[in-house]
């Protein structure tokens, strides 16, 4: 298995980097499909042979063409597959024979050409398979390499300059992703791949990056998404990228459809999808770009070699209100605009005008266009402000000053390690072009300056947390059960499972008798709560299965009673194990802890408020088991209710770092129970000065362990 | 003083189109800052007079130069002051004796020069004032009146094409401005007028615009404003330009320095500034663009002649995914992205390649390249839709084909009358250039266009709205009390006013003895709260004393001792005027509502979810006084957490309508109190099945006439 992975990895490394392309339906006509990549493989000078194949023509462009696929000369590393959909498999099937291991199939007419496209692609599949060729595509506009000039591509994308640079860019949508490619060239910025995966039924983003983050040109990894199915395969290229010091930036598509999904269970009714993508994109270092020109904006500020070693902002502008447009926006971003040093100050004070401001931002006017130095001296000191990492310049317009202005950023440049951005508003084009080629980040909007400023900070505090995720425990110390009943688990065993793991839940009895409930009340020594205890009744509330606050032996005998009924008369078919005698429970925060599978990322933790904040706010944070407390206690960050564990309203505040273990305790837990955990909803879990602790536990297991064995 | 106001306007609107112009301390030499208007002036063909005023020259460019303002030959309509601070007051002076009654003054040293230039400004406003000359500025840029070629200015605009066009643009900053202006200009949308109005010691930001919006010319009216003062000045404005139907557009900076400000009340002591600009500015259906780039997108929609006549929004485009990232925008920003009529579903099946998709978005893939007809009859067909009001089409690179694409825009601009954008990301420049020449709007990234096409709904249905906030019956009937006790009021008559003035307000009485607070016992009939009633106490659960839910005899008596127990001994100066009785309130649902005065915009209302939500999640919509129940229904829809008027966990849904009657009431009669109301507190409002009941009020009285009167 280990060999057969290997050579895959090697069969992807030739595909990517192939010393010979077989082009399958060759056309001589360069301006076709079939013929651009002819056209471009000959022009930008690829190196290795270059092999058509078309029983139309002895030759094209010189080149000898061959008649069929097993009259090739040679096993080619790459085939390129520009036939109709209806030959692919035939095509593929003789690459195979041929010896030829990879392939990129142009061709759409498959999945996405409904029922009978969606047939034929999983044809291809099975017989892709069995021929021992690797593919890319079907319906995609392949890829280019530019570092070894391998175009195998039709995108309009290789029309223009193609030169190499230090972004690998992979692009499930052709069109979307030639237009991203465009952008980057635009910006000057530079693409040393750009892939196109198309229906991805064989190779998909995630091993195709993995293996272009491993070249060491390559500084930067793009990605546009509009799916995902195995996100394991994510997160093993996140943690590789955070191995290799490398950001990962990502747009995904269908923010919203998240609203679609409707889980089974209570605290998952909620919308999931693109909440837990984000969140578990985000534990593991991912920056995530909302669009594309967001994604250009943080390509351009994390292809530069400099790293903004703290959350400070320093803003020098040539406008208070830009300088405040900017600190508004620093601000949600996460960034700080600090107070700078009395020292810093001091050295403000003998270059900026009066009428500006020596502050952070520092207003420098329009004066330095008469005096150059005061501008250059200004960023200087605001840059060895030691609580300044990153820095912005904002000014427009200056047509007649572009070259001192680029002087004075070169300058600068070269007068601080730490990055600093020019923001160029209106800016004449020359200006873009001559400070873009002395290495300097520009921006032509503030904000978008900023977003881009925070992206390189975030980017750098998750390099500074490391392999936090690694340091996890994994839980094999827990074992699921050996003779394991499958659906809801009786309460009194989940409740011991979940407490050996390390999760404080509250004491529980079964009483299946009178004497039994009212023994386990005297034991309680106050106050406790009734429930009913049945395999099919997960929502007790709802059939009036729960009684709370019973303190004396009538109530007790009484309530046993009254469970029982209200269950029988509502649901006559549930199974009744008896009553559930717990201690009533105390603190005054409710919250709503869970697992749930997800279906591409795998076991999920969710915590939230609970009550009615749940339900309507949707006020919860996710994160992919397993994980550390320190992760938890950023989960708990995000929960924009999350004052309330602070105390509000005369209400002491609670102990955050228990939240966070039970958390980290749970994750680990599901984890290990991943082969057959379906779902856990711990709901509520009290949390008051002593800590939290689980009242409620729903656990449903199932037997995944067939069906699911890819998650992990 | 009508005469003196309809005199002030002919002053503005001959500062603004001036038959004539001196320019005080002009220069020979023409990159100066006090030579770059005359240059301007005289290359771009002012047709009016100029008068250059210096002592150094007998003449400049030909033109007769003046010794001194006496001098003059003529009474300018406009002067330009650019000269040394010192000598500014003097100047305005002199151009008041010579009869010249409006001034732009360039030069800066005045209130942005800390103390000692605000002592002088503050002399500079006062001199003027006696002199009787309007000013603009100082410390700005000037303006530019594309119409009439009036370039009083230095702004490096005025370098560049001018040409005029249907936008008035007033900037508070000359940077941030110049900078916007220039953007409008690369978008080849055209600036009427141009106006920095640095300091506003005279002339702001609102007076200038209510004079540019009656130009019939202009379209579009667009702003950025650093701060405000003159709230009611921008409300006028506001109701004129939908009165016009122009829209007005405003880019404001401090959005995050809202929350440093701390109120003085308890349901105040929240972040306000901003939070209630930018409710009060969406109140009067200005449209607010968050950056600079936003705002030019907005001007592009709205420069155009079409309307939006609805939400839909219809989609086509060569990418699924952009797409979808343009739905999803489109759901964020309240657009819809309607179902297709069946028809329609049956004219795109005809012309859309089977691999596209012919729902809404329609992806029309790249095959148009190749049939252009199939594109425009998507398209076409697209906006025919009863349920599209918008549309946006998508489409990247092509720059081979910019003329064919072009060609079919404007043939598809021909087929409807409904508008449509193009979204045309990397364009090619020829084809941005080539579609703004034909009218045809034109973005160059997805979500930008969305926003954009939101902004033309939104401002449609105000437009629809159409006087509304003026159908509000003003507040006269209320009289403020005649022998006003200034502080806080006494409950009951608090309680008398406001039930008065229609607003529901739970019944409560004055006991001042035990056997009184027993027989307002008896009459309520139930359980009963008990409060001290004092002057000196506005946080009465604080210092003990509120008591809920009594009902017996002895509690009535015991309660209404240990409140005044309570009181003594923690407040002994306190005066007390005995223990209010009321009746426990019922209702599921909490509210806090209040009325603050914005030291901006006057009398503000306010409504929140009460408890913790108010503190924690800051969940307030707030609304200038006065308004009517529908403007009050849309505070309530901007509540987030406003499912629960709906009902959840099983509580019965609330009567909306109650309560925006009881904001629309409410406000009416603050709107009447402005005069003397300081503030109020209505927390809790008690909202159950049978409508909201305010059950505790705090009324702050003050006699605020003297020194506020100019907010009405």
């Amino acid at each position: 298995m280990n060999e057969l992975i290997a050579n895959r990895a090697e069969v992807v490394t030739r595909l990517i980097r192939p010393r010979s392309i077989a082009v399958v339906g060759a056309s001589s006509d360069f301006s076709k499909l079939n013929g651009r990549p002819l056209k471009h493989l000959i022009e930008k000078g690829y190196a290795g042979r270059i092999l058509p194949v078309n029983p139309k023509y002895p030759q094209i462009a010189g080149l000898p063409c061959y008649q069929t696929i097993a009259a090739l000369p040679e096993a080619a590393d790459l085939a390129i597959v520009a036939v109709p959909a209806s030959e692919v498999i035939a095509s593929i099937e003789a690459l195979g024979q041929r010896g030829v291991r990879a392939a990129v199939i142009f061709s759409s007419g498959f999945g996405e050409m409904g029922a009978a496209g969606q047939a034929l692609e999983a044809l291809l599949a099975e017989r892709a398979r069995a021929a021992g060729v690797v593919l890319c595509g079907p319906n995609c506009l392949g890829f280019v390499n530019a570092f070894d000039n391998v175009y195998a591509t039709f995108s309009q994308y290789a029309d223009g300059p193609t030169g190499p640079g230090p972004i690998a860019f992979v692009s499930q949508s052709g069109a979307f992703g030639t237009a991203i490619a465009a952008l980057v060239r635009q910006r000057g910025l530079g693409l040393g791949y750009f892939i196109n995966t198309g229906n991805e039924i064989d190779l998909a983003f995630s091993e195709i990056m993995a293996n272009l983050i491993e070249d060491p040109r390559i500084r930067v990894a793009a990605g546009y998404l509009e799916g995902l199915t195995d996100g394991a395969s994510l997160v093993r290229l996140a943690k590789r990228c955070q191995a290799l010091g490398k950001p990962l930036v990502l747009t995904k598509v269908g923010r919203m459809a998240a609203g679609a999904r409707a889980a089974a269970s209570h605290t998952g009714a909620m919308a999931v999808e693109d909440a837990v993508f984000d969140a578990v994109i985000k534990q593991y270092g991912v920056l995530r770009a909302r669009n594309e020109e967001q994604m250009l904006d943080m390509l351009e500020a994390l292809s530069q070699p400099r790293v903004a070693a703290g959350r400070g902002l320093g803003i020098a502008t040539q406008s208070g209100g830009a300088g405040v447009m900017m600190a508004d926006r620093a601000e949600e971003m996460g960034l700080t605009v600090p107070e700078l040093a009395a020292s810093t100050q001091a050295r403000l004070a003998e270059v900026v005008p009066a009428f500006g401001a020596a502050g952070n931002p520092v207003d420098v006017t329009g004066q330095f266009v008469a005096r150059p130095e005061l501008l250059r001296e200004a960023v200087v000191a605001l840059m060895d402000d030691p609580n300044v990492h990153i820095g912005i310049v904002w000014l427009q317009l200056m047509t007649a000053h572009v070259d001192t202005l680029v002087r004075i950023f070169a300058e600068i440049q070269a007068r601080t390690t730490k990055p600093v951005f020019v923001c160029w508003v209106a800016a004449p084009a020359a200006a873009l072009t001559a400070l873009r080629a002395l290495g300097i980040v520009v921006y032509t909007a503030g904000e978008r300056a900023v977003e881009a400023a925070s992206a390189l900070a975030r980017h750098h505090e998750f390099q500074q947390r490391s392999t936090t995720h690694d340091k996890v425990l994994p839980g094999e110390a827990f074992r699921p059960p050996g003779a394991m009943i499958e659906g809801v688990q009786a309460t009194v065993q989940a409740t011991a499972w979940l407490r050996a793991a390390g999760v404080p839940m509250a004491a529980v009895a079964l009483a299946q008798t009178q004497d039994e409930a009212v023994a386990l009340w005297r034991a309680a020594s106050g106050p406790v709560a009734l429930k009913i205890e049945s395999p099919d009744i997960t929502h007790k509330t709802e059939i009036g299965g729960v009684l709370l606050k019973l303190n004396d032996e009538a109530a007790v005998r009484g309530g046993f009673n009254q469970l029982l009924q209200n269950a029988a008369r509502q649901l006559p078919a549930a199974r009744l194990h008896g009553v559930l005698v717990q201690a009533m429970a105390t603190g005054h925060i409710e919250l709503v802890i869970g697992v749930q599978r997800d279906p591409v990322f795998g076991m999920i933790v969710m915590v939230g408020f609970g009550g009615v904040l749940v339900e309507v706010l949707k006020d919860v944070a996710w994160r992919r088991a397993p994980f550390a407390i320190d992760e938890a206690m950023r989960m708990l960050a995000e929960l924009r209710m999350g004052a309330l564990l602070e105390g509000v309203r005369g209400q002491p505040a609670v102990d955050r770092v228990a939240i966070a273990r039970l958390l980290a305790d749970l994750s680990r837990w599901a984890d290990a129970m991943q082969p057959v955990l379906a779902e856990l909803d711990l709901n509520p879990v009290m949390v008051g000065v002593g800590g939290p602790v689980a009242v409620d536990c729903v656990m449903v297991l199932r037997n995944l362990r067939a069906n699911e064995g890819a998650l992990h």
